[in-house]
């Protein structure tokens, strides 16, 4: 069994990065990244730190907003206007999820489709359906490709499941491994909570691909002998034994099917590292598309 | 073995779109589309007049643009930036496919995406794939979840098989399919040529829908008994015995895979008629967000 190790996988992509955005500013541009949080949530603002230092760690240009919990749909507006005027800011990512007075739509909509390194904005998903290289492709899909790609995981002809039908990960992630290329051309199925006789499509799969935000829920029952699996859950559960009180878990249970794979992606430790990664490279795209 | 009559629910939704089409009028709006054909391509040429006809039919203002071979690129975009400002015309689509010389991906990414009824811009691509009701969603896809609910095949909790990832019918279907909602919430696969064992795919299928464009692809050994069969491709093919030496079929070998189906559509008669009564719901949709 293969233990994928997107942490060891994300540092080489990040060292590239790095070589990437030297090269950048030997020609008088940084590559700069803006990151807006709304509200004080702990995990979120945990994310943005995260993505904040591996800017800096890559020498980029970092801006981090810290917004009130209380700011308005204006107020955010005109910041993300400000944000896609701004030269020195070739990506914006205003951090998921924001207060309920915000309309998120409506927010991603106002960002520069080219400046959208989350790839959420309607003329990026669209890109990416139609297979235009110019698309900005949302991170952890753009991750979870990179990483079977990376692990040497063939995935033309291949059988694979995508558990989830969310437009974060599921639809995009379909898009591009039904696409034609490396990392594509495979036959994908997209299941979810209405599909019927579940783990039996789940058996079906060469790479099972488990993207539903439930702890655990991909049990051995669910996977063939030999297949891959891909875990991008990453849910936070009681664990009264640790120092915490709390650790991550996946969407699958790891100890029970990890035996039976050909490979598997640790949580945490396996997609995660990859996200971040892809948003760095995003933001580097943006920065070269603008003519940097 | 239910023959889904095309013909007969398009008929039906085109009588819906002219009650609309009248109550518009009565608020002093009417539908408008525009048509433009490049070249005098034959089989182009009858379906412009088959779209320009049934707009008449419905009471809807038509322009029909029919340029020489030899238009210019800028000549051909001129022409979609003056249907773009005319208050008249609420849809706007370009003949496929245009001669060597015109890029088609500009010209459809020039139409106002509030006018392309065809739903090929890439906002609107991005619009169907986040669940945007606002989207326009591309006529044939549209048309044959219209048929699957008209015709009373439940899609939630169904396998279903799209074979071929096209731009125009594959992908698109695929999203609505999977969407939630009545005709979504089903399992989707998405076959295609680089697709192992393709017939088992296809045999795993309970709606099998064929969109590859090669006559007869889809043989009785593909077809498990008692499934639902969708046939979206329209092949002329040579027909020495018949008067014109030439007939249509579509992509699924009618005679032998009928019998198994628990229902088949028929070429001609099935999807076709779907496409042009979604371009007409379209084309009023389009105008009633105009503020018609």
């Amino acid at each position: 069994m293969q233990l994928i190790d997107g942490k060891a996988i994300a540092a080489q992509i990040n060292a590239e990065s790095r070589a990437a955005v030297k090269e950048l500013m030997g020609r008088g541009v940084t590559p700069g990244l803006a990151v807006v949080l709304v509200g004080a949530d702990p995990a979120s603002q945990a994310y943005v730190r995260n993505k904040d230092k591996t800017c800096r760690e890559l020498g980029m240009y970092s801006e981090k907003h810290e917004l009130d919990a209380a700011t308005s749909q204006a107020e955010l507006l005109a910041l993300v206007q400000r944000l896609n005027a701004n030269p020195a800011v070739h990506g914006i990512l205003v951090q998921s999820p924001p207060p309920p007075q915000i309309d998120e739509r409506a927010i991603v909509e106002a960002i520069d489709p080219r400046k959208d390194v989350d790839g959420f904005h309607p003329v990026n998903v669209g890109k990416l359906a139609l297979g235009d290289a110019d698309a900005l492709v949302p991170c952890t899909p753009l991750g979870c490709q990179r990483l079977l790609v990376a692990a040497g995981i063939e995935t033309r002809g291949a059988n694979v499941v995508v558990l989830g039908r969310s437009m974060i990960v599921g639809k995009p992630l379909a898009m591009l491994l039904m696409a034609k290329g490396v990392g594509g051309d495979a036959t994908v199925t997209v299941a979810h909570s209405r599909t019927r006789d579940l783990a039996a499509v789940c058996r079906g799969a060469d790479i099972l691909i488990a993207a539903i935000g439930q702890p655990e829920f991909v049990r051995a029952d669910m996977v063939r002998d030999g297949a891959v699996v891909i875990d991008v859950g990453i849910n936070r559960v009681a664990a009264p034994d640790s120092p915490k009180g709390s650790k991550l878990v996946g969407d699958v249970a790891f100890a029970e099917v990890a035996p039976k794979c050909r490979a598997i992606t640790p949580v945490p430790g396996g997609v995660g590292p990859m996200t971040i990664a892809m948003l760095m490279q995003n933001t580097i795209a943006a920065c070269r598309r603008a003519g940097g």
